[in-house]
């Protein structure tokens, strides 16, 4: 019943790439994204700064305003906009995050507990829309229309494909290209908004807000494809986020998306139980990485990401040899070594 | 122990007003802006316009848009730039309902099932996201930075009110002056918002501007302070909401403020203990309403919505008389004629 499955070139991990250059690169920047960040989550009333005081210096790695710094960087811009609208761009971020946990009832975040099991539920979801409304105060006050354009669609497509993404839990025949059509929106087009912005404010023409795009867009997928893959990982180092939760919550990822295409009729029927819920004891956890493990959909997964790196790397070939880009190609490295 | 208290004049309500010359005032624009509704609302992803539906299309009274409408035949505007305006003020009002019902574990709203209660609270905190974004690209192609700047100012004070709010729930302390400061900001912000943007398109100038900002301002407070004397008024007409639910809720509203204020020691023991949710039954709160009414707490309240109606009244005192001004006087006397 199963399909035949192309034995995959059991390539070798990428060199040990890490965040290193490009964390240096923007580290500058940062200071004064951060400094942004700071006194535009503060509000009148204390519950708000609290609570988003509580993710956002909980140590995440704010990748997505590191693209925006990154990219203006990447061409050369010399003002500091991209501050402001950098610190947006972590504010829709954090905000979505916010609401996530309660979307997903989540335990953990970022390695400690979530805002919801702290402050609630109420508070979560009304702070995430404080946020999510200081970033559209924080782009006005920038005053680009294109900007304002490009960040209030990648708004309306993440939720999107967070309410296309719940559609599709617990729902076994979720195909990999509706799971790719998910975390493009729901993941990807901020990373791609981030990065093309900063040509933006740079005014650098289509061609290199296109590239920036592009970038940013493969990136986000890689990234994704990779955190989805730790998620059954038996051999990769920590994670923020609960080991299983994926498992347990019956989100279509795709190692279980492959192991499922690739399993027997017995696996399968597995899979449809776990997927459903009936399933979700830490033996049957172990079961399903085993499963996965057993068709190599954990490194399947982790291949399509190093295609996706690729294509991002590739979208900088525009761009003139330099400190910024090679740190930009490493960033792209890391994303895909993550866990080995 | 309780403060004396200076007898009321027993007003007589005011003359029967309705919202009929309003409704036929901006009837025609309003075809335009539910058309632009339906069409944004839309989405590759079904869950989004059947949830979106379910409230969108349940009968609310549009009364945001509305004043958005009725403000732009106020000044004489002759483009349609406020349909999509007026639509995207639905849509952050719509938002911020959704994430109410699900902050509030609401079962009913505007008289049926909450969008909570029939997607759950994943979806409808997902698709709240969706419209507030939607409302942003709507604000982003009509292209103009002060609406901008009005409207996302006005949604990052509404998730302040709402958190405020959130913070003062079973606080019995809660003084009238927090109580104005919470429903200013929750409710009077967007009905503020939505009034002004029709001076802005207009292009008017800045006392026009501040003169429906504070109509709008005036007559949002007012609604509110009736919505909340109608959850305890016994003889008060039907409601969409669940009579008592602020009760049960804890959430301290004007007509309990009072009633705390005026009450004696036996009676401010039952309201600690009422809103702090140890006396929630129906015989507990048979007796709040009878205390309320006891202190004449419910027409006190309906008289601090009086004196804010008239002030939107004199804020229209500006314009020249015209249909449209005594439309918008009547609206105001109706907000606080509802339910006699």
């Amino acid at each position: 019943m199963s399909a035949d499955v192309i034995p995959l070139p059991l390539k070798e991990p990428p060199k040990q790439a890490s965040l290193g250059p490009i964390l240096s690169l923007t580290a500058t920047a940062m200071n004064a994204v951060n400094a942004v960040i700071l006194d535009r989550m503060q509000s009148e009333i204390p519950l708000i700064p609290a609570l988003a005081g509580h993710l956002i210096s909980g140590g995440g790695k704010r990748m997505r305003p590191m693209l925006t710094l990154a990219g203006a960087e990447l061409v050369g811009y010399q003002g500091s906009r991209h501050h402001k609208l950098a610190a947006a761009v972590e504010f829709i971020h954090t905000a979505t995050l916010l609401h996530d946990d309660v979307v997903d009832g989540s335990d953990l975040r970022r390695g400690k507990a979530a805002a919801n099991i702290i402050f609630g539920n109420p508070a979560t979801v009304l702070v995430g829309d404080f946020l999510f409304s200081r970033a559209f105060e924080l782009m006005v006050e920038d005053g680009s229309l294109k900007v304002l354009k490009i960040l209030s669609n990648a708004s309306a497509v993440i939720a999107e494909g967070e309410v296309d993404q719940l559609t599709a839990q617990r729902q076994i025949e979720t195909s990999e290209e509706r799971y790719l059509g998910i975390i493009g929106s729901k993941t990807a087009a901020l990373f791609a908004a981030a990065s093309r912005i900063s040509a933006v404010v740079a005014e650098c023409g289509e061609a290199e807000e296109k590239a920036l795009d592009d970038y940013g867009r493969n990136l986000g997928i890689a990234f994704q494809l990779v955190d989805d893959a730790l998620d059954y990982d038996a051999d990769a180092s920590e994670m923020g986020k609960d080991r299983g939760d994926d498992f347990r919550e019956g989100k279509m990822t795709l190692p279980v998306i492959l192991a499922y295409a690739r399993g027997n009729d017995e696996e399968r029927t597995f899979w449809r139980a776990a997927i459903q819920g009936h399933r979700s004891s830490d033996e049957d956890l172990a079961h399903a990485v085993e499963l996965i493990r057993s068709h190599d959909a954990v490194e399947a997964t982790r291949e399509r990401a190093r295609h996706f790196a690729q294509r991002a790397i590739d979208a900088l070939a525009i761009f003139p040899a330099s400190k910024a880009r090679e740190a930009m190609v490493e960033a792209a490295q890391f994303a895909v070594s993550r866990g080995y």
